[in-house]
């Protein structure tokens, strides 16, 4: 065997960390696609905890928490050690679904800590990183378990990119980037659509019960218990529970997606803990690695885990970090419940300086919005709560609009954000609403 | 302000790192969709170059490489260094699409070493962290730009799982998974899928040609240089060409889905290279942050760049380690033509003891596949090649099937492994052919 | 030229016009699918205004009228003497659309007699034989026109049974005939779906002016003013004029579908004069013919004319005894406004029977439906329904029932029929509900 | 009762036969979607077996028939005495699907004479009254005995206009007019598309049995024997065996749609019969009726009749005129088989010519194609066909044009057509030749 060739023992030579100088602006290399590089122009370097840093020394108090991912915060001391032993470690990083040491881990203490103390019992699925392979996985299920195309989603509701995902979702210009007709999806008023005027799911079960309505019967409902890119809007319990009820009487598979509100975001781990109910398929992603590691899970009644071993699959699914720091997380914020306290307190600070806010401005009816550490403040219009965001960026502050019409300042903090960033922050909303509704 | 809060710098009591130990198979508590861990039925534990090592402390040659994914093996160390000074330094772990230097770095690494040597000139858009979110980030835009939905893809290609990518993949296991009927998409012949008998692209040409053929005139086609799921089958550089020509002729945009045969699986860091074809756009994954990072991209000739700010977008497109692997993994391996050589070297040496093992059994008509180091030996049925992996397993060697009834051997170890390694692996290989074909 | 051949002077001989007695059940040589004969298990030979006879010599009286074909009874005398002139002077019987003096007639009294004198101005278009080829024509150019391919239709509409149609049409049993997921259609609320608990048109606008309501932007609604398969569901000229503006409003084509409704069922000729709007398209068929023949009409808005040649077509477009007897009946019927009147005080009539039938039976609820000559009377259950209708057909007299579960009793009498034979049936119809309700 | 009503009893006033006289062009009213209308600027007013005479007098002999509907000529004696004695005697004319007298004795004649002595067995569907709604019964009936949605059609194969019967329809044309995607069809080379190149089914029999192809295993396959509208294109009788036995293996049905080529066009009844095949489905209509009146036919093979009563169904089912001359046109052309002997010699004839033709221009390679009495002169282009039929019109002979780019001289005439004006008419088309090409 005579090959000259490299291998991993091979040293390169001249090699060079240095890349020359930015020449041309930088984002011309990227698609135009790319949006919250628009909104905030600089260059982050470093980020710890609620702080991130720019290139130019700037720091920024971080409202926004990587949209909903670093419930924990960035880098948190705690998780990154783990991270830092894995690799020194030679610990395997990518595995597929290969049955590794952390993997097991993780299913064990997701397991122990979060199913079983709230009296859950669903098998796990890894269907790929992000979270819309989760929403992918669980429709697909969700249409091979009842034989059924058709899925019922809900006015704004998000649920991901991908043509499974994006078909559920509400946003026009997102569904227009289809370039196909998003079709085998029917959306139904989410709660308060009509600000109370009708009774919860009058249409939709009338249209269920109606054998001339020409609603496609559903394979399954997917629902957010609190909608984060549809303008922070949370759903009563008693919704949750009467859409619960409906489901299970007309044997609609109920899908939560929790990937933004799960975690903790709402207080509880789990979004829809509050409304007591028990869905058939929850997806996660986002904070469940409690560090910005890709990782996604469809969590699957044991009845309906019918699927064929490979019958969907992916390569990102077995990140060995992920599930490190995702276990570690769990043993850190989820072994008791007073992180689950604190998450709400800080809630209703927020809530209580928001309602401040609107009650200096009764002739704009600002609407506080939202549960836990997931919070909006609707302004008269979308170009009004930019306005907002855009000063908040320039007085150091990251935090986003959502909502139809992106009308909605909304506030995804990390948990652990301490009480005087906080603070800081809404008094930096504050000022900015006031400059922007007295101007 | 008289919060009591968890925050990043409270101690959290009575955090403990142990979980308790196994009492139920862990197995037990994911979903039955799981595959690789019930062919290689062990708990692995650390990976360094092409070992994998077992919680019993069994190694394992990799010729897998995470299905493509490490190029460069596992836990490359220098690459191993980027990582762990990311973390230490709280660099920017997870982004989005907010711009950081990482970001930065990698787009003009990419630019300067990758695209500008071959003459090349892409936007790239960061679609998701994987492979899939890729095409279907490429079949979306390809769809807007020229309007027409349905799309033409080749008989055994395999680009993903979610709805869109799935619609183009050719597995009917597969594709019975996802519950609706897949449309939009059309199948013609791979190249040599009847054995040279017919002119190439004679059935597509004429369909595009006739008015009344009945075909939806396509979007764009997606095909793999090399099919890696559909059992290695590499096409010729003339049938590549005759296809871009095709797709010039006729207006329709040509996507070459490199995520597994891409960053030098072939030699070459495209797997087109050779055929010297601009594809209208490339999708690029799996080995691209050469640690295992999930990264993921989509190439866009500047014209089609027509995208809305935010039009596509995902959670999981700024992941700061990724983009310090893949710009390392540039700079070590792809600033000279070292590393082509050698895979080429190494191929070649696959290849010859493939055929090896062919001339020995003339009667079975085995079947030498592939390019590069993506290689395969194909077994006159999927039994025979199943038995030949599980044999290489007990052996120590991970070796994967692939192709229409998994009756390939297929071979994807890392670019970088000792000629020794190699060696040892085909041996076991060898041995376990000569057992299922002597039998 | 020595061709010995049968040519249309050739004697074939022994012809014999007899077939061989019944000897097998001649409903076995059919398929199940058939439906009427099964309600109706009797031969029907010959039929004259509104009496058919069966082979045995027994006569009924015809509430049904062809399922609203028959407007002008069977076999009306001066139209029957337009159809034997026309067979006997050998004029054109079938002639696709090449131009026929017939079908110029038509043409010209459609237009004068109808169109102008209510203001309208309309393309027609021959779709083909039957209603389900008009709305297939109108939905086709609907989509064409706007570039959209979704259309809105509502609860209980029924448009036909081909693809197109049977998208947009309710019922869930026809609907699960197509063996397709049928998509590309959303249903909205019909007129007191919710017995007028909501406003008009609540739901369908706030998703029409959400732009995150996830409703794809409809090409068209599609409606009918009186739904006959529905239940004899009529919209209130309000709800209709609202729906005009609404569509107006967002750009959308209003297409009402007066096929069963249309030609003086409601006493006026459309359905929808009373309501004072103007269709971008109408669908007609059923009776405007006047006698039976297969003849379909979509009429459209000059300015949304923008077919190519040929780009819709069909064999049935122009059957010359069709075009015959419907300028024929709008001589006869529609030159002054006393047939509509007369229409209306029959339609007055059946209404104060059934208010009086309902009024005897408080407990059970009976609703009184319709409008014109399409009336409806609902029964607690369907299976009550379906008595009475067997119990009316033992006496003597052909009635349908309809509504999703067939709970409504439903009258389409042939407008034509003398006041002693509806007064006739209607004493049927109440000695079967007495029956049915007191038994 | 006080009614005073119009009833077919009542005298309405002043009633008239004329309209006023033409004072727009009447083409105007019409929709700009004509095309016959366009080739042959004339208005017809007569019409008897071959000849059909214009509003000036002018008579032309008919080389189209009704496009294949009117085999039998125009206003056939024997027929017209039955059609005339059904409408002098009140019979039924409309009848839906109630059971006639008349629907009785086709049922029974169809039987007797057409499909025992051909040793055929089928449940007859009558599924609305055009070819479009047999083709759509038969694909719906397919999809839900087979359970799958997927149809594969054959290039240039013509089915009909509605949405389901358009998605198998080759013409992109006609596609493009859909407004909607056109899915769950994938297109197969017809027979001899490559110049028997390929061995026959190649391509269709690999993506069936190759598990990774890509298409969707098809529920039926939809195809004619001669494909009229495709360019006269006869499938090889082996060809169509091979079909059978490729459907039968793979557990596909076979529908064969004989609405053009059905009821003696190609000599036999059925075009499949010298194929020795017998379709799972086969659609009629056009001819079936023998006078132009609107009837289609489903032949269901028994086994496969699972319809739910009602399932499909249609309001033009029961045209009593259409049974009548339809059972006499089986009494008098098909009970022996001297008519079919008579076609296959005009056949012939028409054959001999077409070859004279063509010899004397080899230079131009003209194509003569076709069957029985479907036959076709293929031109270098579609200009030059047009051409020919354009003069041919001139000279007092209506003849058309097919295939996909309109460029073959297509011949329909009735199957009784005396030899006299057959010659006469292929006269025609030769000087129509001679002038075409050599000027």
């Amino acid at each position: 065997m005579t090959m000259t060739a490299a291998t991993e023992s091979t040293e390169k030579p001249e090699l060079t960390d240095e890349v020359s100088a930015p020449t041309v602006d930088p984002t011309e290399l990227e698609s135009g696609v790319r949006s919250y590089s628009r909104g905030w122009p600089t260059v982050f370097t470093h980020a710890k905890g609620s702080v991130l840093t720019a290139e130019d020394g700037r720091e920024y108090i971080d409202f926004f928490a990587g949209a909903g991912t670093l419930n924990y915060g960035h880098n948190h001391p705690e998780l990154k050690k783990v991270v830092i032993d894995h690799y020194l470690e030679d610990r395997v990083v990518h595995g597929l679904d290969m049955f590794t040491d952390v993997r097991r881990e993780f299913l064990q203490t997701f397991n122990e800590k979060i199913l079983k103390p709230r009296g859950l019992d669903y098998k796990v699925a890894f269907p790929g990183p992000g979270g819309t392979n989760a929403v992918e996985a669980a429709l697909k299920l969700a249409r091979k378990v009842t034989g059924r195309e058709s899925v019922v989603n809900f006015t704004n509701g998000f649920h991901g990119m991908t043509l499974g995902a994006l078909s559920v979702t509400g946003n026009s210009m997102k569904r227009g980037g289809a370039g196909i007709p998003l079709v085998h999806s029917t959306p139904m008023p989410f709660d308060d659509y009509f600000g109370q005027v009708v009774p919860d799911f009058m249409y939709f079960e009338r249209l269920l019960t109606d054998d001339g309505s020409g609603l496609n019967k559903p394979a399954a409902v997917i629902v957010e218990a609190v909608q984060g890119e549809g303008g922070i809007n949370a759903a009563r319990a008693e919704w949750l529970r009467g859409l619960a009820d409906l489901c299970k009487k007309h044997e609609i598979l109920l899908i939560v997606d929790d990937i933004q509100m799960g975690c903790g975001r709402t207080g509880e781990f789990f979004s829809f803990e509050q409304a007591g109910i028990e869905p058939d398929m929850v997806t996660l992603s986002k904070s469940i690695s409690g560090y910005g590691h890709p990782l996604a899970l469809t969590l699957i009644k044991p009845e309906l885990d019918i699927w064929e071993p490979g019958e969907h699959n992916g390569t990102f699914r077995g990140f060995g970090p992920a599930f490190a720091t995702a276990t570690k997380a769990i043993d850190l914020f989820w072994s008791d419940d007073e992180f689950e306290k604190a998450t709400i307190a800080k809630g209703a600070y927020v809530e209580s300086r928001f309602n401040r806010i609107a009650a200096k401005y009764p002739e704009h009816e600002l609407i506080v919005k939202g549960r836990g550490l997931a919070r909006g403040l609707q302004m008269p219009t979308g170009e009004i709560a930019g306005k907002i965001a855009a000063r908040s960026f320039e007085e150091g502050l990251l935090v986003e609009t959502s909502g139809p019409s992106d009308e909605v300042v909304k506030l995804l903090p990390a948990l652990t954000i301490p009480d005087e960033l906080l603070e800081r922050g809404l008094d930096i909303i504050e000022a900015a609403v006031d400059e922007a509704l007295t101007a």
